[in-house]
């Protein structure tokens, strides 16, 4: 449904939504057992939920396309993954409050290390500690360089963000991270000739920081890509008229969630201390999402149980969500991780939608092979927050 | 999913990729049995696939709409069959191997028979035989009329090409051809005023047809339908990086496969054929559209019976292929030919995929009824090429 149409039928409420996202959720059966990761989970409350409430399966992009984090979420969000596709860079800086203004231009930034002949041997700088990633950053961090002010910050471990600010910066330039080691760093090009000046910028910074991290050994060289600029979307204040927040551990999450207006809430990053925060702040908002990193992690190490057991985990936790009361809850991930894939999927995610108002079916477990019979159906990941709405009685009628 | 999207995400693979099309699949029970021609058929083989795979059902254009094999095909291949709808002209002579310049305008011919009055008797002429169709193109071929130069090229039966080359022509024509018998031909117009001299044009060549074919009753006059320029298609090759190849014994569906860049392989027509043209090239290509053409003229001549031996004949082949092992295995059809409507018709048609990377459901024989409850719900036809490319890991992330 076109965000427009969402806008002129939203109508504020005191009802309240809370959208829990076990990221990567989805999985592929484990060759010996036949059973997926969630399939293997014990899930008392969740199948609970899933029997009073109705189910489906969602395509967070559409069939056969495997989403990266930012497409998956924004979809979540109702918002189209595909028009609204939002650069790395701009993503990291909002992962750690970097208030980017709208002619900022920021770029994923990785230190690296290269040998003498300048091939990149780690992409990574070994992963060094967050402590050091920070020490490095203040090195580069308030150059100036043709009138444009660089901020470098950290991120964690081995990734930065570095942020260009000044006239006449374009985002259409060349990545310099190369994807690959045993090759030289790619020289930065101009896309189109308005990011003629960006280029020259973002290469002359690459040289300079080379020299300030010579002696700093295995983080003696910068990797950047995704350079990208803030895009402008409607907030979900503005589209549905909610007061939104998002509880998450990872930085990322929140930078997303940020992008469309979200209130960022202070958490602790464990499980149990993210249901304790939503515990905390009910009563300030009427939509929170939720966000639970530690699937996709073990899916994306190849690890099947820790992927159970994590699911398991969030299914104990699930009471301080329930016993809140909430007039719709939504279970679903981002996208699919099955660890036999080690990586994101492009496999259809799970989805449970609880709320008095729903429609239940016959669906008594939640897992993808009953899933498929859900009174949901199979449906794009965008058509969510309608439902969501909907069932919170936040929607009035389209037409006379 | 935007092709140009695919574009950006394919990359190629050593994996490959048979997509099986049984022509008219889709059928309706017969009252009798109440089982449509698939479920009737004993099928051991596309049953077990089933069961190892995942199932849906697809719609070639839409719900409701009943496809030509030109969309239907289309929609298999990834191509949207409404925005990208070719003329019958092209078909034909793409069928032929007749290589059609981009200003060439093409027309589908039939030789016909028509009385004293001028009235058409037979659009088929009796049906006359290849042999005679050739000997008759011979007569007309190489024309030359104000300047526009013309090729008649014989492609079975009483059916023929006429392709118009020169300056200035444009597609915009009806057709001479009034699909009905007793009433006369039908005068060729222009649709807009660019098409005016390819209407005069094609008018005169009627006229000089009809002179020439004077002495060759039944065959004595022409019908003329689809004029059509070659579309301007990207070619699988580029969209999705692959190195496809088709083994069709019919020359439509060659021409069509030829129409996005695939290769023509020769091959015999009969089903045992076109599957050891299969084994025979297999290590040459990394996609192989494989159709079976008989299911389709099975259902067109209301003949139930034949339909399910054909399909029968099919699965006994099947292990032709499955022991090839292909990485991604797709079955369907690019529409549904009931024999009880004697006709193609709108119906949804059964698919079945199967790959390693599947995450199967509970289907356990492939039929209209069973895949109703298949994993991959029911989907669009032009969401297959994707969900066969992600199953052969062609396709990466999509966004950060």
């Amino acid at each position: 449904m076109n965000l427009e149409i969402i806008r002129e039928i939203s109508t504020p409420s005191p009802t309240k939504i809370v959208l829990l996202v076990i990221d990567g959720l989805g999985g592929l059966p484990n060759p010996e057992t036949g059973k997926t990761e969630l399939e293997t989970a014990k899930t008392p409350n969740l199948d609970q939920l899933a029997t009073k409430g109705v189910c489906g399966l969602i395509d967070p992009v559409s069939p056969g396309i495997t989403p990266g984090s930012t497409p998956g979420h924004l979809a979540l969000f109702g918002y189209d993954p595909v028009s609204c596709n939002i650069g790395r860079g701009v993503v990291e800086a909002m992962g750690i409050d970097f208030d980017l203004g709208p002619g900022d231009i920021a770029a994923r930034g990785n230190f690296c290390t290269v040998d003498e002949a300048g091939q990149v041997t780690d992409r990574r700088a070994g992963r060094i500690p967050t402590e050091k990633c920070t020490e490095l950053c203040r090195l580069l961090d308030g150059l100036v360089i043709e009138g444009v002010r660089l901020f470098v910050c950290p991120v964690r471990e081995h990734r930065f963000v570095v942020v260009f600010r000044g006239e006449g910066l374009a985002p259409e330039v060349s990545d310099s991270d190369p994807q690959q080691v045993g090759v030289a760093t790619r020289a930065i090009v101009a896309l189109n000739p308005q990011a003629d000046m960006m280029a020259a910028i973002a290469t002359q910074f690459v040289a300079q920081a080379k020299k300030l991290l010579a002696g700093h050994y295995p983080a003696n060289m910068v990797l950047l890509r995704g350079f990208s600029q803030r895009p402008h979307l409607p907030t979900m204040g503005e589209v549905y008229k909610l007061k939104p927040a998002v509880i998450a551990g990872y930085p990322m999450y929140r930078g997303l969630a940020k992008l469309v207006g979200m209130q960022v809430l202070e958490t602790g990053a464990s499980i149990k201390e993210e249901f304790v925060t939503l515990k905390q702040k009910y009563a300030d908002y009427d939509f929170f999402f939720l966000h639970i990193k530690g699937t996709d992690s073990a899916g994306e190490d190849g690890d099947f149980d820790r992927k159970v057991r994590i699911i398991e985990e969030v299914d104990n936790t699930l009471p301080g969500l329930t016993s809140l009361e909430p007039d719709v809850i939504v279970v679903t991930g981002d996208h699919s991780t099955p660890a036999l894939l080690k990586g994101h999927s492009w496999h259809p995610v799970p989805i449970l939608l609880y709320s008095k108002w729903c429609r239940t079916d016959r669906v008594g477990e939640f897992s993808e092979s009953a899933c498929i019979f859900g009174g949901l159906g199979r449906f794009p990941a965008t058509q969510i927050m309608p439902l969501a709405m909907a069932h919170a009685l936040k929607l009035t009628k389209f037409g006379a």
